[in-house]
């Protein structure tokens, strides 16, 4: 009863660039600052990243931005003031990945296919550490961010912000490995355990 | 799209004890010449082990077995050749907890009710180290254990061998403690993540 995911060759997928897209936040303090503001306005932020999966020689490899030769994150952002999960999703996923002008015309062809929820941070305080669990005594989590298993279609073209880079990470390089990745993107290959890959 | 678990609280649970129940092999070296011998008549063996959740306080605590005020396993062991995993972990669940006579008598009320799986480790030799996906390269793995999340009930009589102690673990202990719990229950707090919990 293991649910099943077909995986294609990264060899599939052709990439593109596109206009720089900068951090909307130019620190971590002031980005900590603007989630304060938006918790007084709104109430708990919602992120939602995807964790999209190709294979590279019959071994799973994740798709993650790379920002400014530094840091690694999942294609995602926080949602709007009451945007669906999902469709939230595919509109940051076509933010960040889209060629342009697709986002504009979306057709079942280039639509993305978001599938299980894999993971949920939560965020106790206006501060950096987040945890897969709801700390005890904290009864107003300020934000909630969940990763959800994005299938890869056949053929892709993804187009990628000039800022960044798009890499194909293996699973065997994220795993037991948040001394690079943090303790998020290291867990990956733990949420995709259950999963039998099917390498086409 | 969440899914939901309903928990109940710790001391809903009744635990007495039964008699011992040894290790079948006295070492970690005789234990791995048995996986050897039996990989020889059989094929790659299957584990499966069930993730036993209640609440204590409003926060999930992990049903674990303590061996001789050493290591920590979730109930579970190795499948035979040919049984069902769902059947077998019943089986399995029934011989370390289930009191002395309920296992042969069966009834709606003391079945097991296992759910989704939540993840998958692969021995890719003869050796301790396992990983949450198929190493590259590796065609015939010698071990798959397979973890399920197991409802409990609202209340229920648990036995436990004589030489184990059965103990309730916080997700917040298990969490980023390799050091003490190993890779496998120290990353259960990421595998539950998903789930929506409700504190009955």
């Amino acid at each position: 009863m293991s649910s099943t995911i077909n995986l294609y060759p990264l060899s599939n997928f052709t990439f593109s660039t596109k206009e720089n897209q900068p951090e909307e936040d130019p620190s971590v303090s002031a980005r900590l600052q603007r989630l304060q503001n938006n918790y007084e306005d709104y109430g708990m932020r919602r992120t939602v990243e995807g964790v999209l999966i190709v294979h590279d020689h019959g071994h799973p490899h994740i798709l993650m931005l790379q920002i400014a030769n530094a840091f690694f994150k999942l294609p995602g952002d926080y949602l709007k003031p009451g945007e669906d999960e999902y469709e939230g999703l595919k509109r940051l996923l076509d933010e960040k990945l889209a060629p342009p002008g697709e986002a504009m015309l979306e057709t079942v062809e280039n639509d993305w296919e978001v599938g299980d929820c894999l993971a949920q941070w939560w965020r106790p305080n206006f501060e950096t550490f987040m945890y897969p669990f709801v700390p005890a005594h904290i009864t107003k989590p300020k934000e909630c961010k969940k990763l959800f298993i994005v299938q890869m279609p056949e053929k892709k073209v993804l187009a990628v912000p000039k800022n960044m880079k798009l890499l194909a990470i293996p699973l065997f390089e994220l795993y037991d490995n948040a001394a690079r990745y943090g303790p998020q993107l290291s867990a990956i290959p733990h949420l995709l355990s259950r999963y039998n890959f099917i390498y086409q």
